[in-house]
């Protein structure tokens, strides 16, 4: 049970609202309950009160920083790099912001757009960094304003390095990084929350130590609401800054950053920008060293855990920044050897939720999408309201329509080349596309030795739950039953199951069996001879990229295919399988073949011709067996369609 | 699966619209799907459109008329019959209007409120009637407003008889009911179903047969959706009819009306006021045996069962009206033979549902009213939405106050003298209660040899789901364990399961166990110490009479108790424990002790000030045991208190 309290309050017996409440606080007086299930408390709370929260209860928590990436394809990386980093759990992920890169911009690889790929499908909550310097107050607001539509809760305010050479303060500009803070704070109330830095040695240019620590105490009390430090070299360097910042009368979090060495020249030029000291013992290892990136990798992860491990020990430390220079390993390491990297993160919903604000209330979303979560996000962002609770709301407003920008969330990770190697140089008629399909399903090498590990309408290795399922689908891909989602059926497993389960323990997590895939016309026709005898039990629906549409779904309404049932809650019931959906789901699924497979080839081309064939012939289906208690009957659907083809 | 159909139909591709609709109909154009999963496809259709899909469908089906009572326990007595009989299935009831009973107004006797008592408390569809001659347009229209807010859909439009002895046409006012018809229409546009009189036999008033019916044709041309025929007493009488109505184009469904003779006298005045004639072969029979009531109502039960297969034979028949002069046997007993009485209705939720316009969407309720649904209704009629598959809505409006007028809904059906004979004449101490609660569990005699039927909980004995619980419950009331609610856990028992089941048939309905009850503050200081034990399986609630509120509900979450999976469907989930609403029911429940049990006794004397203990110093507690597939540890949790105490 997330979140279990005992609440005792003496209440007036007539008063609907005097029950008490979550935290002991008024909050209840205000009828204040959610009106969506809080499986995680997470996802309605604001950063600073997540950091209390888990400072509260002695959690100790890390956080993580990127720069913006130079170009789209390393945006697709760093993207990548953000799931797999956010597995671990951070509180929050934050990045730069560089002035020379247009970072305001919608460029796929400003600033802005990182930071809201990263809230909204990354679903991390981010900090947005943000400098003043050389700026007009129009400037800034207008990027705050940005950063607010897009759903970005958080700012790390900044002076920023000037432009020229010499320093000198414009008049009407802003020209300290707590001119920025005000201004936030003046503009957008309490909308944001606030990080400004801190500098444990001080700021380069102060004129001292104590006066850069006023000027510090000057940001927190314009409405900054924690600080991040500089890196550091020694823990005394950090504990000593951290009883001096609390002796002037700062109360706020300060998060020490983490910088592990990773590499010779990468130190060097941090170093360099920030006009640290690298302190002599650490020289004296590095630097017979300096060409064994491994070795000094070790040493920097050894180094740094041993820091980490000396703040936390103090007791004064609860949260670590890491600068991870968009990398990932010695960070990795250093967090799964503190044992703060969550090697279990419980999901709290079957899919990734999303960290923008609107979307807190999503809790419910079609299972077509489960293989492209961003493909999902990106064409409904426009939604005012997300489903809440009932999917099938006569005001849902439409899909988003593909659009060019939208290439951008269809693009593979995988090169040309490689694409061409999994699915063939050469196709020679529709059995070659079946087997790609069977490849990819039993992780076999295709003819030419390679292994199939994405496909068009899954951009990764197959789902582990779907390996149970393997064997049966490797036998109807063979035979021209091209699968591309599908679901085992689950009935009443534990909530804390390694492969189905998700949600607070204690619960129970159920499934209804689901099969989606694209066949030829011969097979539908023999298909709905068979689904006639399994008319009370399976819901189909069946379409093709004419919009010829079949379904047995009643009334047009949603079928809920994945539920979970926890203690003290109201059913959840995360994924739905929707009629009307389907047909914008139908249009993306069909749009793959030719943009990601068909593409790959010359025009006009045989292989070409035999993709574009499939995509005007095939039909899309799915199939839901409603029957969750018994045995999937679904292969039996398949299997009776294939005997009376015969 | 209800309303399975399949859809066909060729859409463009990018609409989201464009997936076919329930009927084939152009009605998923508009993106019209109910928000509601849609489980009883009644709740959502007008009567004329349930008429309609019960005619295409081949269903025969049977309606029932009823006039307002004389007293307020008459009224009390006939709601009662309205749930018996509404157990049957009738497609609708009507309830006459009485203009010298002041029919339109608030007395619990009215017309209006009769009609309004059917519709919201006991979930009949139902058609008032409604005469125009010697009154006021105004007077009308005030009336049809009022109908209208209570949620009433359809109205009976008649003429009703004129006050003096000569018939004169009033100018300005309504002489026929036609003129009432027009003006519902000019009026109320379509929002009523409006159903008028047909005369097998001829108006008695009218010029001739033939003039009668063209009167007909003017009122369904007028407006009028379907016809209710006047009692006759030869099936050929309405078949001829029916053919001479078609004949001259009236084309809307006739209901033949039925009138099963139940008593030499109760025939001879409803034959006097309605001027017609007894054919002779009936009065042979009767005359001779007009002092035996039995052999009457034996003699009106094979003579209408006889009449009404013939209709229905005729293939011209689909539905049959009752006039039931407010008896149930004679037309019961008809309906059972004739094989249309419902023996088994299935129950669309596991609550009756309400017939009112705003309720159709209602689908979930707190668990705390089980037994007492119409006060439920009553203390919730003021809120515009009904919750929406999400309880806890912050926005949920607070229940209605205990008031003067909800004393009628509090109201038992037995006498006060019934009540002491149960309850006890004189009461000796907390454990004399404790035998009473005993008693109603076992069903056994109490210790003066009467039987205890009812609680001031619970108006009826024991439900047939409790009696699943029985040995337990009899073991925890014995000892001070109070109990007024409970269920067991059910772990996916069929929906069509005879005892736990509702909704439509394929799914699969569960359960997690509940107990609610009184009990003594030493039980609950040890109870609670058990609790602790359980903290993570058992959810708890516990509040006095002074508003002492304990519980462990999270984020105060409304917690699902009872919910289903059915094919197609999202998860119906129509049972919660609310912990705020629980503190309404709260209120409810302690004044139960006062209103209902202390009063039956002097002020002051022993009895009395033992209830009034009771009620100031027990506590309400209620347990949900959150492991639904395991075996109910509540029983447990109480063994574990009793074993701690001793």
């Amino acid at each position: 049970m997330v979140n279990e309290t005992q609440h005792t309050c003496s209440a007036s017996s007539s008063s609907r609202s005097d029950g008490g409440s979550s935290s002991g606080s008024e909050s209840s007086k205000d009828n204040s309950r959610c009106s969506t299930p809080v499986l995680d408390a997470d996802r309605h709370e604001r950063l600073r009160d997540k950091m209390r929260r888990r400072q509260d209860a002695g959690d100790k928590w890390f956080s993580l920083e990127f720069f913006p990436p130079r170009t789209a394809n390393a945006a697709v990386n760093l993207i990548s790099r953000f799931d797999r980093m956010g597995a671990g759990g951070p509180l929050f992920i934050d990045v730069t912001w560089h002035p020379a890169g247009d970072p305001g911009s919608d460029k796929e690889t400003s600033s802005m757009i990182i930071a809201n790929t990263a809230v909204n499908y990354c679903g991390l909550e981010t900090i947005l960094h943000m400098t003043c310097c050389n700026q007009t107050k129009d400037d800034i607001t207008g990027h705050l304003q940005k950063a607010k539509r897009l759903g970005l809760k958080n700012i790390m305010a900044l002076r920023g390095d000037p432009a020229g050479e010499e320093w000198e303060e414009e008049v009407d500009g802003f020209n300290y990084a707590v001119d920025l803070v005000k201004h936030i704070r003046n503009e957008f109330d309490d909308y944001f929350d606030i990080c400004v830095a801190g500098y444990p040695k001080g700021h380069p240019e102060a004129e001292s130590y104590a006066a850069d620590l006023r000027h510090l105490k000057e940001k927190v009390f314009a409405g900054a609401d924690f600080i991040i430090t500089q890196l550091f070299f020694r823990p005394e360097t950090f504990l000593k800054f951290m009883k001096d910042c609390q002796a002037i009368g700062i109360t706020c979090p300060i998060i020490p950053g983490i910088f592990p060495i990773q590499g010779y020249h990468s130190l060097r030029q941090l170093v360099k920008l920030s006009k640290l000291e690298v302190p002599q013992e650490i020289k004296d290892v590095i630097e017979p060293i300096k060409d064994n990136d491994a070795a000094i990798r070790n040493y920097g992860v050894e180094l740094a855990v041993s820091m980490c491990r000396e703040l936390l020990d103090s007791g004064m430390v609860h949260g670590l920044h890491f600068y991870t220079l968009n990398r990932e390993v010695a960070t990795t390491e250093v967090l799964k050897r503190l044992g703060i990297w969550k090697e279990d993160p419980r999901r709290p919903l079957p899919w990734a939720v999303s960290a923008h604000p609107k979307r807190r209330v999503e809790d419910v979303r079609p299972i077509f999408w489960a293989s492209r979560p961003k493909s999902y996000i990106y064409r409904t962002q426009e939604w005012d309201d997300f489903p809440n609770g009932r999917w099938g709301n006569s005001s849902s407003p439409a899909f988003g329509e593909l659009k060019d920008y939208y290439l951008f969330y269809l693009k593979s990770k995988s090169p040309r080349e490689e694409l061409l190697k999994m699915w063939g140089e050469e196709l020679t008629g529709e059995e070659s596309v079946f087997e790609v399909f069977t490849c990819y399903i039993t992780g076999e090498p295709n003819r030419n030795g390679y292994k199939v590990t994405c496909m068009p309408w899954n951009d990764d290795p197959l789902a582990t739950e779907t390996n149970l399922l393997k064997d049966q689908l490797e036998k109807v891909n063979r035979r021209g039953i091209l699968t591309i989602n599908s679901q085992p059926n689950i009935n009443g497993k534990p909530s804390t199951d390694p492969i189905v389960g998700w949600g607070p323990s204690g619960g129970y997590v159920f499934q209804k069996a689901y099969l989606e895939f694209f066949t030829s016309s011969e097979i539908v026709t023999a298909l709905l001879k068979v689904l006639k005898k399994y008319e009370l039990r399976v819901n189909y629906h069946i379409v093709n990229v004419k919009g010829q549409n079949i379904t047995n779904a009643p009334d047009l309404q949603p079928n809920a295919v994945t539920w979970g049932i926890f203690p003290g809650r109201e059913i959840i019931q995360p994924t739905v399988v929707d009629p009307v959906s389907f047909l914008s789901w139908k249009d993306e699924a069909f749009a793959l073949w030719i943009e990601q497979w068909a593409k790959l080839y010359e025009e006009e081309s045989p292989s070409r011709m035999i993709i574009q064939y499939i995509h005007d012939n095939y039909y899309l289906v799915n199939l839901v067996d409603n029957d969750f208690p018994l045995e999937n009957c679904l292969w039996q659907v398949v299997e009776d369609t294939f005997e009376l083809l015969n």
